[in-house]
């Protein structure tokens, strides 16, 4: 694998930014890597562990020269951070993210950055519950989906590619789409589904008259699958939430009519009405593991005595 | 490990019953095990797979004799197959179940059964998303909960114990309940999240505007976890709707007025509410991790290319 980008600059040092460091390391598609993160914590968690080859002591120093700059702090923040850093980035350098929204990253950022720096925005479809800077491993992008979102009609195709390529060397495969439509499919694929893993989640801990050692002792039978979802990171969530509005809820407007639908299938006994809705889901969780995004194992290969 | 029901006869050859077969052969935990399916195929399947030490063409004649009964049907038809083997139940025989609802399999079974014979009702909290005689596995029951619950009052504590210790010995932990608490239970931790994911799920599958591939492709974001869910057994599930209804439809009440609420903070732009109940809900997610009904690696330990 052979160098992409000369110096690279990671602002945020979280789960996706020291993956991002780890799997630049894996192919050497870098020759040095600054970090910044907002909190000395986390500054010098990330020295003492190795990640990065240089952690700043600011943003603006870690971005100085760099040839690809990715924002990997909250969406919600991502326009602050680009005022802080335009004044110093180096003329034809790439400005990138990592946000689960594309639409509203792109309003907050575009107007902050000067002539001559290409903006490529980007969304890697990947991550596990936990944060942190000690959580991130070079294989998490792996076989996964990045899409790249240019930011309007005229960026600079080269841009586009050579990022492109960055993301296929740390082993993800690249699709490219405009911010509106991919915001609509992640609603879809990912925020709905969060919500109401979460919604599920917070109606189990609230009932009272089930204790909650029941609720953990027993849910290995299907609500546990909604609790790892609901253990994502809390700032993360929020922001996506509040910039992806206007595609969520409506997923969620269409979800509610189904729920009433089945609900209603269940409270009149219209059990045909049942059986037909869930042979069809069945079909689409087939569709899952052929296309290779899943393991046909049962339980998820999860095996062993833990299930 | 040592035998503890001379025969035993499982009335229905699907995942349940196919892993409890296997279980009871790795521990000698039964002399001889009879089985019936409903059609002739998969009885034909049973005896070229060695599932079962005789497979017999009736229920009548897989039941005569057997010191354990265990049926293994839907839900729906428990009544009917009950009424079916009465006549030719051993007196001092245990007849249990495996269904996931219990408040009606007692109802619909325990009319037909004789004076003499113990009903000891019951409910393995284990699956995975496969159906059909050779989907088992011995291991299916490792540390998994089982739920025994006693037809009435006046069950004879013996047998409840004997059946406590078949489970055990096939490697669960086993807790005792009364009907109507079961179904609640059931209904927050199983029930409701499968409706919960069948609809997200059907949702996803409806929206034209979305490709169809575009969701398969992009569904290792989230949707995939609700997936698995929604590919389990539809004849169990419609089943499993129909006859835990009351309880059922409380939670999903109660879930669509959580999800109202957080459908409401996210169009006004309430980011300490959305902030605050997800910080709480991944609280839960640990909960369960700490009671061993999880794993703590990343998500749940797929690894390696495949996430």
């Amino acid at each position: 694998m052979s160098v992409v980008y000369d110096r690279v600059a990671l602002i945020g040092l979280g789960l996706i930014a020291s993956s991002i460091f780890w799997a630049i390391k894996r192919s050497g598609l870098a020759n040095e890597v600054t970090g910044y993160a907002r909190t000395k914590d986390t500054r010098e968690t990330a020295r003492r562990i190795g990640l990065c080859d240089r952690v700043c002591d600011s943003a603006t120093e870690a971005v100085e020269g760099a040839d690809l700059v990715i924002l990997c702090v909250p969406v919600g923040v991502m326009g602050r951070v680009a005022a802080e850093i335009a004044p110093v980035l180096k003329p034809g350098a790439t400005v990138s993210d990592v946000g689960s929204v594309k639409r509203s990253v792109i309003d907050a950022v575009a107007p902050h950055l000067p002539d001559g720096v290409h903006f490529v925005p980007a969304h890697p479809l990947a991550g596990t519950e936990h944060s942190g800077p000690e959580s991130g491993f070079a294989e998490l992008y792996d076989n996964r989906w990045c899409i790249i979102v240019p930011a309007d009609e005229d960026t600079d195709p080269d841009a586009v590619a050579k990022l492109r390529s960055f993301w296929e060397g740390m082993g993800a495969h690249v699709d490219e789409m405009d911010a509106d439509h991919h915001d609509l499919v992640l609603a879809v694929t990912s925020h709905a589904p969060h919500l109401i893993a979460y919604t599920m989640v917070g109606v189990a801990d609230d009932l009272r008259r089930v204790t909650d050692s029941e609720v953990i002792k027993y849910s290995a039978a299907g609500f546990r699958d909604f609790t790892r979802i609901a253990a994502s990171d809390p700032t993360m969530w929020r922001d996506v939430f509040l910039t992806n509005k206007d595609a969520t809820l409506e997923i969620l407007g269409r979800f509610t009519e189904e729920l009433f639908a089945l609900q209603r299938a269940i409270r009149t006994g219209d059990g045909d009405h049942l059986y037909d809705y869930f042979t069809r889901t069945r079909a689409i969780r087939r569709g899952i593991i052929e296309a290779g995004q899943d393991t046909d194992a049962p339980d998820f290969g999860r095996g062993g005595g833990r299930q």
